[in-house]
């Protein structure tokens, strides 16, 4: 396996150290030693003596992409109900395809296509939703895992205000919470995350117990926050001691006292900005699921200004794009819709979405999204159409964000190791 | 040629006769005789005796799409210069690429890419603008013809306030224009369109002469009109007599007088809007293009209460869709995003736009984008995915619209011939 993961690769490299500026070499070269980069640079580096060397002169290559919030269940449910809203559609579409994955048949049939579909898109690290069911998240897992790709996956927990067929009784859902935490928590790839679905779906109770796992076992924590103004108001009327949304997570030790995943984040108050940034929470911004669902768009130039962390999220089903160079551009894009009517908001440069769906999201896996010696030798290698060979990289990857397809993502890599290969 | 395009074809029939409805037949008959439309039944029709059967059984069949606004040249720049607005876009990299396409050779390199594109998109007709360049412009007619798409195609004119290279002298192009239109206006699919690029880059006497050609031919006329503030100041300064930039092309004879297609149209009042429904004038949407060039978001359902026709544009290189269900989701997406700031503006149902992008832009090349009898035979055959088997037909709609890749479109036809197969 060392052998396998150790090599040199030949093209043209190019990645984001920060959120303004490229690095890139034209038909340069990228040293991966046992998974990780030992070198990227314009001539073959000193690093790359004994290694074999892969020759991709002329195509791209890029960091695998990070995507820090999805939905693994609605796959199935991709585009449908998108004339409703955030709670109309949980009830209608979300929580009746969820109930389908209790069958570990069905989770066998579906998962695959999922994870296959992220291989071919270029997502090499994600952060995903399973259903409250605990042996076919376990399911998902082992998929993930046998395909090679990086992953955070939690088990939902939802003990109240939910469809009958999806409310775990409280002290059952955080044993098998626990018990899955047991089985994956050394994974070298595939990891758990603890995962209350929103504050409208569990008790005190169950946040409270799920603040104690995390602490106990020092986990990553993911849910939801201020997507929707009616998802706002249940939250106050449920909790009305807590001052805002956070403030109830805040209450159980689920913002940031471990590394922590807040997904949307759209309707904040620069109170609420600043403690996201102080406790290091990740906002992760869905841009396609803000449009669908009508949820608003997220300041993304005021929460970068605060020093909030932001990461990008397909989040299908409420998004559709798996295919993340889309949801690089529709990032672009609601920055720009959104700076039609707020002066404060610069549209994002194309530098700064790609950081976001690269290193930006990356962190959170440790070193991943980058081509920094020590990082994870995690990218994949795209075609460049011959009318684009004599343009500048940045230009190269421009085209590539905007115009191309899962099909023209040749190669994948994970730790080295590929996950998608040329046909 | 008659018998290879008269035949049955069976599967997931759908399709939108009018805004709000959809007519569907599951695992129904669609009936194709010499290239046009004979019948659509949920049983076997008394039109398909003596035809051969194709079964395409559990595969989705749906008009092709109809893409009213593409520049072809800018097929090579997308992408690129998205930090940009429209006119800095322009001269930076729009007028550089373009004047490539004054070499035939680098025309028949570049052409066929798109052709191909266009047909494994499934857009069966498309509105184009060339370049100025009355060689290649006929290039693109040939190579579009040859491989069986409809298209109206544009020889641009622009004779003032250009980049030099692609400034003309306003009687030669003229010529040109009369002589390109001599050549294509009988071809059975494509057909010349006259194109004036803007106002801001054609002088009063060019749109004299080019309304002369409309009237002389019974040509239609495409252009733009009111996408940024920026231009629309320009046209205001150079011709200062008129009230409205429209009123401009009104004057020369080249707004409605026969049918014609205006991009855009974001910055109208209800004045310019009444103009453009009372000489049914289709305000062609680019949703994608909205976005990127940050223009402004067409009030696309104040047009539609006014009574305007409207269709849909991927505007490449300003947009960067080809794949019209790409753009279908961005039409609602923008629409949803100017309801948040404007409470007129109701977000647009998934009926509607697929109807923009099928019967409502279709009907300007005639009776194309429906499945009534005497329709052409413009149609594609969709793969389903095995899960969505047991959907209604308006959710795997839904779901192919908003998750799916060129590579899902398994068949494309016009006029009832394969322009696309499954491999």
């Amino acid at each position: 396996m060392e052998k396998e993961n150790s090599f040199v690769i030949q093209g043209n490299i190019i990645y984001a150290p920060d959120r303004e500026n490229f690095t890139c070499f034209k038909d340069g070269y990228l040293v991966v030693k046992q998974g990780k980069i030992a070198a990227a640079a314009q001539e073959l580096p000193a690093e790359a003596e004994g290694l074999p060397l892969r020759d991709c002169r002329g195509a791209l290559i890029v960091p695998g992409f990070a995507d820090l919030h999805l939905h693994a269940p609605q796959y199935i449910q991709i585009g449908m109900g998108m004339d409703s809203q955030l709670l109309d559609w949980l009830a209608d579409y979300t929580f009746k395809e969820e109930k389908k994955f209790a069958d570990p048949d069905f989770a066998r049939e579906i998962y695959p296509l999922l994870a296959d579909e992220l291989a071919d898109c270029g997502t090499t690290s994600s952060a995903i939703f399973a259903t409250i069911h605990q042996e076919t998240t376990e399911i998902l897992c082992e998929i993930l895992a046998e395909k090679g790709l990086r992953a955070y996956v939690g088990k939902v927990n939802m003990d109240t205000n939910s469809d009958p067929g999806l409310t775990e009784e409280t002290e059952r859902s955080l044993k098998d919470t626990e018990e899955f935490i047991l089985k994956w928590k050394d994974h070298p790839l595939v990891r758990p995350i603890i995962t209350p679905r929103f504050v409208p779906s569990v008790t005190a109770e169950m946040m409270e117990g799920l603040g104690q796992l995390a602490a106990k076992y020092q986990l990553p924590v993911q849910s939801h926050l201020s997507e929707n103004h009616g998802e706002i108001e249940l939250v106050k009327k449920l909790f009305p001691e807590d001052k805002y949304y956070l403030s109830v997570y805040d209450r159980f030790g689920l913002l940031g006292k471990t590394p922590t995943l807040m997904a949307h984040c759209i309707h904040l108050n620069e109170e609420e900005m600043g403690m996201l940034a102080e406790r290091e929470v990740y906002a992760v911004h869905c841009p396609a699921s803000n449009l669908n669902l009508n949820s608003g768009l997220m300041p993304l130039q005021k929460m970068l200004a605060a020093g909030v962390k932001v990461a990008l999220g397909s989040d299908i089903g409420g998004g559709h794009n798996l295919y993340m160079p889309q949801e690089i551009v529709r990032a672009i894009e609601v920055s720009k819709a959104r700076s039609m009517s707020d002066p404060g908001e610069k549209p994002l440069r194309l530098s700064q979405a790609f950081y976001l769906a690269t290193k930006g999201g990356g962190s959170f896996f440790g070193k991943t999204g980058s081509f920094e010696a020590g990082f994870a030798a995690d990218f994949l290698v795209a075609r460049v159409p011959s009318y684009q060979a004599g343009r500048s990289l940045p230009e190269q990857l421009a085209n590539f964000i905007y115009h191309s397809y899962p099909q023209d993502i040749l190669e994948v890599y994970v730790e080295g190791r590929p996950v998608k290969q040329a046909k």
